[in-house]
């Protein structure tokens, strides 16, 4: 080994929980959201091209393919190659293509494209601290350290330490309930399960072949029977479609034997929701985060943001205003979990679909 | 006398507490904010064409001529006269116009084009009432009976009865502030000023040449040299901006002696801000009025209008929303007194010009 590690970044993702600015055609990790880069350019950045790092694998929508090479270009990544899924089918067969294509003693880096880490130094810390145990064939997941009692994450239980600041995985635990969830925090050796993860290929592909053969299966059929174009990879449809649709928590994180965890504060947030990048924004005196053509008077506490109309907020408090050109988002801070329902009601209505861009 | 009377309808505002929907193209009385019908062409249907009424005559800026004809075209007013004023000068010239567009003896009813009377019919009874008393020269206010201490308008305090349901004018007092409002209710003998107005021409430019003869003199210049283009009356510019800019209740209503006000309850509002606006729309179950392309859950006391982009509100609560394709406008309900600073403040940071359509 001692080869550069090779990010793979998943940008699968198509949620309806940042609408009106996410859509089908351009979800979470393709907005601008916190930065003037994008998600996805913000993840491809954090593994910079260079002595530790080599070109990036991206699984993708083969629907974005063009965005994604453009917004890679942007950010000075040319040497991408982009495996393009027909089909969205869980992150366990995402993972899988990727480690298909690349050697067995490969070193991975798995990345959700849609999350932030604001100190990118502590995570390069924790991939450090990392590498020894996956060069001796160990699965590795980084354990963000939680920081609110949150339901809407998975937990790692920490086990017996293997090295400094590595511990073996004790249990993988489903999303809590609110109690169940404070006690994790008072215990204090669990951390959040963010999806992020360092293995080598080979590892990998044995513990799926262990665990998931089914998947293992389809997906080596896949690709045995993909088609390239320049740095496009594209699966056979057919049969990755045949793969079960499964996350690689369920289907090999929490079966596997050597499993380790690197706890490690990063600043890092999901971006879930409104009242999310609300949180981690840059707050004027107010508590005000606003972005776009906003005149804010007597407000506070807001999230404003416009990607076209100018949007005049007078004395208003405490709210989420998402403003595009087709349409207006208007809830109150604190409930932004209500968008997919008011999406979903506003799908059956027929009032918007998701893949009308603005 | 025993002639038609004639309508005439002022339509020279240009009010800016009625944005983002109001602009300088398209004032609040040219906009259906009550109804699928515009204010203006609500006015002009007040006064319908028949035995008891002839031919309106419009006053208005003469930038929006077209759109004028264009709307009574659609209300089946299709004889309209109307006076382009190069520019505004209050409404006592704008009246002035009008009754030297008329003959001496013709009566006519001046009515702003921006305020709503849902019960026409008893507006008409109180028309009949004032009748007699202009055929024998007198000037005619309508009253609009009070529901509430209001500091934003004139009040007429009523002195002898002239003859059934029509008194002698006391006294025109000013906007009062809150505690005078308040013991103006409780004495009974007032009303709000509502600018409706019946008197014949001759006893209005009579009183006119008595009281304001500044104003007479230079709108009759402006008039005998004015432009005619088929029904439109053209002032001559020059002569129309000499006169003082004054309202008729200054130059001449308050200083004239034989004047006389009818009170009526007809359900008169000016729809002078978005608060008036809720106050007068139909609600549903949840004190909300909306309209336009919007979605609303779990959301009370609202008023939400869009002219463009889908809204949806989503557990928000007395607020006031007003969308269009290039602005949106967000406040609690009970303030929307403060649009007129919000539109100050825009326009001088140069984010709108109130003349760019949306």
């Amino acid at each position: 080994m001692g080869t550069a590690i090779t990010p793979v970044i998943l940008s699968g993702g198509s949620g309806t929980r940042l609408w009106p600015l996410s859509r089908t055609g351009r979800p979470k990790q393709l907005l601008n959201l916190t930065a003037s880069d994008t998600m996805l350019q913000l993840t491809a950045q954090r593994a910079p091209r260079g002595e530790r790092f080599g070109a990036p694998l991206i699984v993708a929508n083969a629907a974005h393919a063009d965005v994604i090479e453009s917004q890679l270009a942007g950010s000075g990544v040319e040497d991408a190659r982009i495996i393009l899924e027909p089909a969205g089918r869980n992150t366990a067969p995402a993972i899988a293509a990727a480690a298909l294509s690349a050697e067995r003693d490969e070193v991975l880096l798995v990345m959700p494209s849609d999350h932030v880490i604001k100190d990118v130094s502590a995570f390069q810390t924790a991939i450090a601290a990392a590498l020894p145990l996956v060069e001796s064939g160990w699965l590795v997941t980084f354990g963000i350290t939680p920081d609110a009692p949150e339901t809407g994450y998975g937990y790692i239980k920490r086990g017996a330490e293997l090295a400094p600041g590595v511990a073996q995985v004790d249990q993988f635990v489903e999303k809590p309930d609110r109690a169940t969830a404070q006690a994790y925090l008072a215990e204090g050796n669990y951390s959040w399960n963010g999806g992020i993860f360092l293995f080598s290929a080979g590892a990998f592909l044995d513990a799926l072949q262990t665990h998931a053969p089914d998947i293992l299966a389809a997906v080596t059929k896949a690709m045995a029977a993909a088609e390239h174009q320049g740095r496009r990879i594209y699966p056979d449809a057919h049969d990755f479609a045949a793969s079960p649709s499964q996350a690689v928590d369920y289907a090999v994180m929490e079966k596997a034997e050597r499993v380790a965890v690197v706890p490690v504060e990063m600043g890092w947030s999901d971006v879930g929701s409104w009242d999310a990048l609300h949180a981690i924004s840059e707050q004027d005196g107010d508590g005000n985060a606003h972005c776009g053509e906003v005149l804010a008077i007597d407000t506070n506490g807001c999230l404003i943001r416009s990607e076209g109309p100018l949007v005049a907020a007078v004395g208003v408090k405490d709210l989420i205003v998402i403003a595009t050109g087709d349409a207006v988002l208007i809830l109150p801070r604190g409930s932004s979990q209500e968008v997919k329902r008011a999406v979903e009601s506003l799908q059956k209505q027929g009032h918007i679909t998701l893949d009308r861009p603005f």
